[in-house]
């Protein structure tokens, strides 16, 4: 990014205009997981979606299939509780259903609401491992939703966790000099890590916007010592075994873009994921991406098509650094589920 | 990569058992361009590829799909002269007639050659628009396959070019605590830049191995504020044209893997762009990577695959870095091609 980009009014995904966001954090004892929605504008959005990660649990992508018909969305679900999770987009449905909203097919009020959906994995972090989001927790989500988006331990990224430290969910925009307006959502939940082992630092604090992550240093070495000390003695890396993961996101722009060029974008937004998160794509991690375009603007040309989508893949990069310093250390190792420290707790001096 | 891991004995691909590399270099006056060819060990290694950028040329890639019957190839090409480059391929499949290899149909000595094949873009680099590789230039090549690569402006990079620097080839290798082998020769040729404007680093030298990489520092004020001044100079962008170019590469490993899992390998090998070029698989760049297992190691499971898929993604990323140092400058502008300023040449106080 240059000097010449700057974040919309938000710094979010809603800074595109007539997205909005809705959360449901299931929180209470026994649960740590939850729902995040994010609704198009009424008419729909056209969408695309990537599917990188080598365990994957989806809904509605092959729809998203340049070559089948549908071409707009009218929400996307991201959600935690892994594959019984996606059950959580029946309740975005029926949302839209009552609303009147979707593809339009016969007569008027027919319409079939079009909900693509992506899971991450966090079954027994609140230490019951049947505490999955539901019909019900969807449909929270759906009408909490709004022109606003809280980050951190909400929604799909309330049990998230990444490289031994809580994930959760973050976000960021950036409007271009062609006045197009371009943002990510990102829960983040990966095998891998988000911090250099090096500094401290998020891996991608460096493209940050101008003074994003200026207040972001180097942390010191006891703790940095200390956080190697910690990642080694994770109970599943004590038990050999891989841990299960899983981030997804959706970048919007108010561009108009063909649904082969939304596709487009939510590959090239994985190589945000690749700048900020060490390893990633894993067999073990679903990492999934869609784009949505709400036409506002021209069509565009292909040298601006190549700076979109940058800024995507870079909105990807900066929404995982926001998700990454706004989560809170949660402990439900009483419940039998997981203690999991964040980044703010385990590199304080990074801050100061 | 963790401390555990040592490159192989060249920190080349060829550390890889049975694979041998060969280059044809056209540099004479008029030229710029050429190919270089990766020979897979007799009886022919399992492949995948993964293309993720917006412009690519290939060849034989559908023959890669894990649903289609042949899984193993006798080689791989990697050319410079755009689409009408690919025909270098016709001399490695005659050569490899020759010696009798290639996939068993009927009686013996009846073999197909199966030679998937990338290209870049180069022409009129070396001054005249036509001089692209031919069938000759890959049979040259292929004769030319020995177990050690040269890098720099060899082969394909010869006429490479990576945000107005000098590209060319490069490899590098590692081998895992399981004694699995992966190594990566790529040929950087990128619309993005493959180094930190802030530091004149290459964006990837903090992935290189112990030692790898800690003779390359950070360059000086002026250094960097002459490389932004020759960048916003460059005729195209001066033009308001895209430039066109295209990073192609092979990863392999001794390990045995299935043709879906080497086009997983092939995938995640993008990050490995990700993290050294920026931008990248943008709508000019046709970026391909394939990824090629000879099967000396037994199968690989899970856990192993994601470490294994992880360290072909570094070994690109470090190709890369060694690409961009090895390149040598190059002034053709006199033959109406181009002048370009190697890295070493641009920022020699990062070397002091």
């Amino acid at each position: 990014m240059s000097a010449q980009s700057r974040p919309g009014p938000t710094n979010s995904v809603v800074d595109v205009a007539g997205i909005r966001v809705g959360h449901c954090t299931r929180d209470e004892p026994g649960w740590l997981t939850g729902v995040t929605v994010v609704v198009a504008p009424p008419g729909g959005a056209v969408a695309g979606v990537d599917v990188r990660g080598g365990g994957p649990g989806t809904r509605e992508t092959d729809l998203l299939d340049p070559r089948n018909l549908v071409d707009r969305v009218d929400a996307i679900v991201l959600g935690g509780g892994s594959a019984p999770g996606l059950g959580a987009a029946d309740g975005v449905v029926e949302g839209l259903f009552d609303d009147g909203r979707g593809w339009p097919t016969r007569e008027p009020g027919q319409v079939v609401p079009i909900v693509p959906a992506a899971i991450l994995f966090d079954l027994g972090r609140g230490g019951t491992w049947r505490h999955h989001p539901r019909a019900n927790d969807g449909r929270a989500a759906y009408d909490a939703a709004v022109p606003s988006v809280a980050q951190g331990c909400v929604g799909a990224g309330t049990g998230a966790r990444v490289g031994g430290l809580k994930g959760g969910v973050g976000t960021a925009s950036v409007v271009l000099p062609s006045g197009v307006t371009v943002g990510a959502i990102v829960a983040l939940n990966a095998i891998g890590s988000a911090v250099d082992p090096a500094t401290g630092r998020p891996y991608a604090a460096g493209l940050g916007l101008e003074g994003e992550f200026s207040h972001v240093g180097v942390a010191s070495p006891e703790e940095l010592a200390e956080a190697v000390r910690r990642a080694e003695s994770l109970p599943d890396r004590m038990a050999g075994l891989p841990a299960m993961a899983t981030t997804i996101g959706v970048i919007a722009t108010d561009a108009t873009l063909t649904k082969a060029q939304c596709q487009k974008l939510a590959g090239v937004g994985h190589d945000g994921f690749a700048r900020a998160i060490k390893p990633v794509h894993t067999p073990f991690d679903g990492d999934t991406l869609f784009a949505m375009a709400t036409g506002a603007h021209d069509p565009v040309e292909a040298v601006d098509l190549m700076l979109l989508m940058e800024a995507g893949a870079d909105c990807v990069s900066r929404a995982i650094v926001h998700a990454l310093l706004a989560a809170t250390s949660v402990d439900r190792s009483g419940d039998g589920g997981l203690a999991i420290r964040c980044w703010s707790e385990a590199f304080p001096s990074a801050l100061a």
